[in-house]
């Protein structure tokens, strides 16, 4: 029994605050889980005032909308909450920092992200944990549910599969097939560097950027980066054996998106090795997505990097190398995956108005230039509230940063031709609004 | 654009009743299902009350009951949703009268069954309409999903692959799976035939009983009549080609759960032949679950039927025999599944109940002994009510037989063995109430 279960939250939050000094969010954590059992639940939309109501929502009134979608299934937007349902689907094999704990061990964070699709982009996520590892496997079963949905999140799926179960899904379903660890970290980075190299005076086009690990999220960084102009010869990547160059006969021969070999080939046109400082070594900018540190980056190799450097170092709990060393080094800007210092790379910035716009125009995809779109529309929005070293990316609680990249995301998915419904700029903006509860 | 979404309700709640002296509810169910987009959605069940929040629900707090069920898988029930979470499954193949209108079409019956489980039972249920018509393809997904689910309840699949699927489900998963139209609507049959065989003075050992119909609810039916002291020799049962006896051989040899060929050998000891008409000739009890009436069922046939006759006219949307034609026949006691006609034998009386007490006790599966006492439990309560002929069954309003039929349930699979969880009576109706937020 749990009584406390519907105290009232004043209460609960005095608490909370009285123990907030002594405790940390990973200790409260538990106790908080615990007492509400779960995040989130089953609401109604629609309302129930009497009983008379399930007449019109279930038997008999609701043969009629089943009867339509019967008739012409597109119509399955228009009578069912489908539109704007998103699927998290995960395996549990590469879970936060934990690795591979399995679909149970993975569902207190797929809930978490169910919350935050809600609270920040008001779309409704549902967490499908899947008893599978195999990679044909999770293809199928997402195939298979895809009728109660109206986009995919893929979450916290190891790599290499992770690319091709991407790929597959995407060409294999009409509906938004996203993976958070790829496109969703990948565009706010990109934001966050628009802005990072306006502080500094630096252009795309002229930067070279050092690349620390070699995983999905770092992956998409690079095409990203090359799509907003970045050379790829002026890009460095190092993996855990040491800089990608194609001299790196173990990696040879690697097929498919997101494989290093490709990596080899296009970037590193001088042709470096070794490992992560000879990568950082008169870099300008360096984005490391590796393993939690500190000590991975030492202060020395910051300092090794050209003038005015920035440094991304988003590993979590524990960033590559801690704010304040980096700026020791002589960085000028220093990016983390942390909410207790500047600049928070959070990927929360990102798939909740993402998934607004595409569902908004019933985007059959979310294409790189969606993604793109969203990355300035981010960029532009903190530009506008005055950037400095310490603000280069909006923080969480901006929520009309919401609506700017949702319209914007939904604006590209038209002008890309990918949009099941046209809209101006203007019904776009009211339609984003109204389902995140902002009002203009 | 729908900026009609957000009007305050009571808007919509007068415009609804000036209008329903000239619309039904079918009329009315196009109009109020494209105004709501959907009937549900993701709602939070934890607050939300700064962004800090995030930090305990999301990274870095989320990590701790991640590691936690990565150690003690069960803990998923204290951490998560899971405990509280059913899918609703079906591949819409047997949707309400419309047949095989597919999963998109399936989806506004789903919601509205979501809806009923949490209004009723404070279940959260989420709709899964699969892409596949394949038994071992539906199987295989609802074990692939299950890790997000406590619960399994299908839903308008056809027959006969839903015996098979449930069986193999219920073999292979460790949390109760339920086919509503088997197990939900021949419980809830049995609790109106409990009270109305107390009425007419009649007793389970001594009826016979006509079975119009031998579909997946019928089959059912006839199981738990047996369990609650009907004779197997007593029941005749007819499907589309006639009263099921030894002789028809086109049955002969079908095996697995819930196949014709068992009843040709169970029921029927006169061994009669013929069809509905001779099966009802002189019988106590009709209950029929075939094709929607009017004239499927003929006064006269109700004529011949036993002194005091009960009939159950269940087909929807009009019952094989009109209740005022039924009583003009002769019978005593006519239940229907229409809400507009006394007696209303309605699903919704038992799966959210059902699920309330199997979740609550962590019950692995819904064994038939729970389905009888759930039947028990709704009669009971209707019987202090005060029975006569026209309230032989509670109404979907009257909230204190879901607690007492939960209540049921759970001891029930406590005494059974198959509860993960034990409480005290006492302390499983507080759960209940709790969580179906009604207070002692």
């Amino acid at each position: 029994m749990d009584n406390k279960e519907k105290k009232p939250l004043s209460t609960l939050n005095r608490n909370r605050n009285r123990n907030r000094n002594r405790n940390k969010p990973e200790e409260l954590a538990l106790e908080y889980h615990s007492r509400y059992r779960g995040k989130i639940e089953t609401g109604l939309k629609a309302p129930v005032t009497s009983y008379d109501d399930f007449a019109i929502w279930y038997t008999p009134g609701v043969a009629e909308p089943s009867r339509e979608i019967s008739l012409d299934r597109e119509r399955v937007y228009e009578y069912t909450n489908k539109g704007n349902s998103v699927a998290i689907v995960t395996d549990g094999t590469r879970v936060l920092g934990l690795g591979d704990v399995g679909p149970e061990a993975a569902l207190p964070v797929m809930e978490g992200k169910a919350m935050l699709f809600k609270y920040l982009g008001g779309v409704d996520a549902f967490p499908i944990c899947v008893a599978t590892k195999d990679a044909e496997e999770i293809i199928r079963v997402v195939k298979w549910i895809a009728p109660s949905f109206g986009g995919v999140n893929l979450e916290d799926i190891a790599s290499p599969k992770c690319y091709y179960i991407l790929e597959r899904l995407r060409a294999e379903l009409t509906i938004p097939v996203w993976h958070d660890d790829q496109q969703g970290t990948a565009l706010v980075i990109l934001a966050g560097l628009i802005n990072g190299l306006k502080v500094v005076g630096k252009k795309m086009e002229d930067i070279t950027v050092s690349l620390i690990g070699a995983g999905a999220a770092n992956m998409n960084v690079a095409r990203y980066l090359h799509l907003a102009g970045v050379k790829w010869g002026n890009m460095i990547m190092v993996d855990s054996r040491g800089i990608l160059n194609p001299a790196r006969e173990d990696l040879r021969g690697e097929s498919g998106n997101g494989n290093k070999w490709e990596m080899c080939r296009l970037t590193n046109s001088e042709c470096r090795s070794g490992g992560i400082k000879e990568a950082m070594y008169h870099s300008d900018v360096c984005i490391a997505l590796s393993t939690p540190g500190p000590g991975v980056i030492k202060k020395e190799w910051v300092a090794d990097m050209a003038d005015d450097a920035i440094v991304f170092a988003c590993a979590n709990p524990v960033p590559e190398i801690m704010p304040p060393e980096a700026k020791e080094g002589g960085a000028r800007i220093v990016a983390t995956g942390r909410s207790d210092f500047p600049n928070q790379v959070n990927n929360s910035l990102g798939f909740p108005a993402v998934f607004r716009g595409a569902l908004d125009v019933r985007a059959s995809r979310i294409t790189d230039g969606m993604c793109i779109a969203a990355a300035y529309a981010i960029a532009s929005y903190a530009e506008e509230q005055g950037l400095s070293e310490d603000y280069i990316i909006p923080r969480m609680g901006e929520r009309e940063m919401y609506v700017r990249e949702a319209v914007a995301v939904g604006m590209k998915a038209m002008a890309e031709g990918v949009a099941m419904v046209q809209l101006s700029e203007a019904e776009l903006e009211d339609e984003v609004r109204e389902r995140m509860d902002i009002e203009r």
